[in-house]
């Protein structure tokens, strides 16, 4: 049930261990960060090369060289992976030396238009992608690289309207930007690909990321095409996948095995793109890094935590492929999931990603499967406004009327371990609500033998301190405190210590996917998905949705734009929360 | 060395004990507050009246039924306190019953024109006096009535200028205001005194309350000619007493001593206007009902706390009276030690006045005499800024040339009890400085283990967690935390949880005299200085005093409008605090 990691062994000769020293000791300064990697051994497995990778704020920590780190991964216990010669990376330095290619399969769908090519772009006009690297989309359209560029160009922007050389910055990445068109499933094509893939390299070391931008079912086919036609033979070959990872346990260990019939796990970038997002990311910072956060963080002050995410949208266009797995495994299994595990974990040993996910897996394998009766499920149902009518989910041409998909899940987990025993754990996911937010709520307990009861009225639960984290609308964080309203006699008010991101940080910040790419592209897995994490996060969910799908559990249906069905505050009260359906 | 302080004992009477019960357990919708009161026996000593007041906001745990509380008051140990009959002062549901008679003794001078009577029209112009009430100014310069109109009309200001019926309520405030000339150690003029407080009164129940603004050293006289010839006879009598309250331990169990020959504890209030400023009320609110702030109240997670009063001017015409006393008497003494024992106490019983007052005596107890090393003094000098010049403190005519007085201080104090051993209280006074500010600064430990620390450069002292409490310039309460700085990469920032109250109260509040009178006026002690809490005060200052005079040292000089003598941060560094001198 455990694999063994190969750790990235470093040779023998001394000029390896230097940027190893280096990147431990070295000038905190200039903050060069090196990144050791894998190599993808490929078809001719004979290639020994030292390389160095340099990023100006990549943090140090990044290097990875564990060894010996055992991982618990269920799914995978009948994949050998290959024992490999690590080897460092390299561009930078000498930029002649190494190059990028990215391949964007499915280059002609909505995902990468919309948000796969704009975030290349974004790191370009950044100049976070390295001198040498090549935008490659494939797809099954037969179309031009000209044809290609003319589509993209349409949706890439300079994130900040007032910025120079926006469009001389675009002609230079579009000339960049390269189409190829196959089968998904065709090696021949692959071997075209990798033909063309070669040309633009010119000979240069080659590091090659897929990104697959495709419907899942396709994901092996890509791959298997990828591994044997088109890896990198002397340079790394990553590949970026989106969920849904399964629909289910067994399905999602299925898709697993397949895959790492042709990638190791350190091949795979599993992406969920809520995970990049910057609260996301200030997460652990606000964990970690302020002593005051430290000491209330546990079932000793904190009364319940929530988990909210909702959409004031329907499934507008995504009937079909939402009707097939439902809000719960849409956003509880792995984005609310993701974050929870962030929130309750213990301080991992480093910021290495294996240890963060280590601890990661550990939250999740100590929560229970959720339980039925621990769930509040609902449906939105179509609405007029004035004017305007909102159709309800089954509205959608796509969607059978008698689907009892949910499109609003309420429900509450626990963590069975010393720090959160006892301690609910609410989550709630919706779309076609009242409103569009996202946001973790730590709401603390009472006071014991408060002094100031009195002056609470007979809501507690009003007066308790409560610690918000905000993605949206606005990135925030603040803290709910008791304070004295000024003025004579003594008047009680809940204010705001307030920290509004917008406010003090007035540069946008950059896209998910962004960041996330640009991860990929580095080798810093944090923010991506290993696999025992996602077996454990399936077990959590799996018995629920089965036994919802067995016992033909009806949705309580609610109106498109409400503040989803009354339930919530049922299951809420029975398990001591206070939730507020309002921002 | 203890006195049993009498307690405010009901009589068998059951009417008696209705309006204890409910202001126990009455409708807290009303808010509507009992206050129980000793009576000054008087002359007569016949009356036994029940009297009950109502306020709206006061709290109702102002009820004080105290019995046997014993209180440590050295300075009183031979003092008798006589047993009185309790009462409870009524007015509200029948103003016809009682009267409020405030006598300003010193009514020509600064305090009462600039402070005094605007404090009393604002709580008139806020009906926060009783119906029937009459301020009669009493000082040596003979004047009539109209002629103090004149004078404390040019004074008299709505606090928001758009207010309506201003000058109405000025004109109806003015009638009520009446002058009385008379020496201060004259009891027939007291006695007179009382003849026009008794035709005001009209037959109907008094209450007296004499605000003593004047300098200590007629205190005594006046409060033997109020307390032989102008007591109330059948109300309660109190008088308000500004510091100094002495020069060392010493002369104040002497002044202690004196007063009570002819008050008893609770008829004398000890005002120290600082006490009552808003963010100062607050900071038992803040303690004592938000969870997050107990358990990071103590030595494990604070590694300082600072207390910081700085003013941007200088002696400017109070140079004869400042010179006899010096920055630590006047400001540290009272003022931050009183706030220090605030910050630090235990929690109280209650919030009744005697269960605050007997925490805070604790922590004063707990400390040790101040040190001469653990002091920096500082005496600021002229200095010239383009055409403007400052003077310097001995520049005043008033004080000599030679003049060893500090005009600054910072002062490092230990509190020795099982919460606070070993962390240091640095408090910071001073006049002429850069900036006017009074604020506590609690400085946080450093996170154990800290995972971001190679993110912080070389002072991780910049990357702790801060609370600071800002009275002036803007009151606010922040609290700095290490965020990320959005953006791709990881840089950290230290940002701030922010409340600030002009913004979030956008309404003027109240002077602190104002609601020091109000609190007198109601029998509200818990703002007021008790006298065992001197007695304790002056006992961690007195030897360093001595000590100080004794060796004449010389205070270190430092420009007007600088940041202090530079003294203090090796001060601070010795004691591992780091003190910043800006806001």
């Amino acid at each position: 049930m455990a694999v063994r990691l190969s750790s990235c062994s470093l040779s023998s000769s001394t000029s390896y261990l230097a940027p190893y020293n280096l990147s431990h000791h070295g000038n905190l300064a200039t903050r060069v960060c090196f990144s050791c990697d894998y190599v993808d051994h490929g078809r001719t497995n004979q290639s020994r090369r030292f390389a160095l990778k340099a990023s100006i704020v990549q943090p140090l920590n990044a290097v990875s060289l564990h060894a010996d780190t055992v991982v618990h991964t269920p799914a995978a216990e009948h994949v050998e992976i290959p024992a490999k010669e690590g080897y460092i990376p390299f561009f930078d330095s000498d930029t002649e030396e190494s190059t990028l290619s990215i391949i964007v399969i499915g280059a002609s769908g909505d995902l990468a238009r919309k948000k796969i090519f704009p975030a290349l772009f974004a790191l370009f006009y950044e100049d976070r992608l390295p001198e040498n690297f090549t935008i490659i989309g494939y797809a099954r359209t037969i179309m031009t690289s000209e044809e290609l560029r003319n589509i993209i160009s349409t949706t890439l922007t300079c994130r900040i309207d007032k910025r120079e050389n926006c469009d001389e910055k675009m002609d230079q990445f579009l000339k960049r930007c390269f189409y190829h068109s196959g089968q998904y499933s065709s090696e021949e094509h692959f071997f075209e690909l990798d033909r063309k893939l070669k040309e633009k390299e010119a000979g240069r070391q080659s590091n090659r990321l897929f990104y697959l931008a495709i419907p899942p079912n396709m994901f092996v086919d890509v791959v298997r095409c990828a591994r044997r036609r088109a890896s990198s033979e002397d340079g790394w070959t990553r590949v970026i996948v989106e969920k849904p990872f399964g629909r289910d346990l067994e399905s999602s260990r299925e898709l697993t095995r397949e895959l790492r019939q042709y990638l190791s796990e350190d091949q795979i970038f599993r992406i969920d793109h809520h995970l990049g997002e910057e609260l996301v990311e200030n997460l652990l910072v606000l964990r970690f890094s302020n002593l005051v956060f430290g000491p209330l963080w546990s079932r000793n002050y904190i009364r319940n935590v929530q988990f909210i995410f909702s959409e004031d949208s329907g499934t507008e266009g995504r009937g079909r492929y939402f009707d097939n797995y439902g809000i719960i495994r849409d956003i509880m299994q792995n984005h609310l999931l993701q974050i929870l595990a962030l929130f309750a974990m213990e301080t991992p040993v480093s910021l290495d990603a294996e240890d963060i996910r280590n601890e990661k897996v550990k939250v999740l394998r100590s929560m229970k499967p959720v339980k039925l009766e621990d769930v509040v499920v609902g449906q939105y149902k179509g609405c007029c406004e004035g004017d305007t009518s909102y159709p309800g989910y089954t509205d959608d041409p796509s969607v059978s009327d008698d689907s009892l998909t949910p499109t609003f899940t309420a429900a509450t987990l626990f963590v069975n371990n010393a720090r959160w025993d006892g301690v609910p754990f609410l989550m709630i996911a919706g779309k076609a609500l009242q409103s569009k937010r996202a946001e973790i709520r730590v709401q603390f307990k009472h006071v014991p033998g408060n002094l100031y009861n009195k002056k609470f009225g007979t809501d507690l639960g009003q007066a308790t301190n409560e610690l918000v984290i905000r993605v949206q609308p606005d990135e925030a964080i603040y803290l709910k405190i008791n304070n004295k309203v000024p003025g004579l006699g003594m008047r009680l008010d809940r204010s705001d210590l307030n920290l509004l991101f917008k406010a003090r940080y007035p540069r946008e910040s950059p896209d998910a996917y962004e960041r996330l790419v640009l991860d990929a592209i580095e080798g810093e897995r944090r923010s991506f998905i290993r696999s025992d994490e996602l077996d454990a996060a399936w077990e959590i969910f799996t018995p629920l949705l089965k036994e919802m799908e067995k016992k033909k559990i009806a949705p309580e249906l609610y109106t498109y734009g409400s503040s989803g069905p009354v339930g919530v505050h049922y299951l809420a009260a029975k398990h001591n929360v206070r939730y507020e359906d309002y921002c």
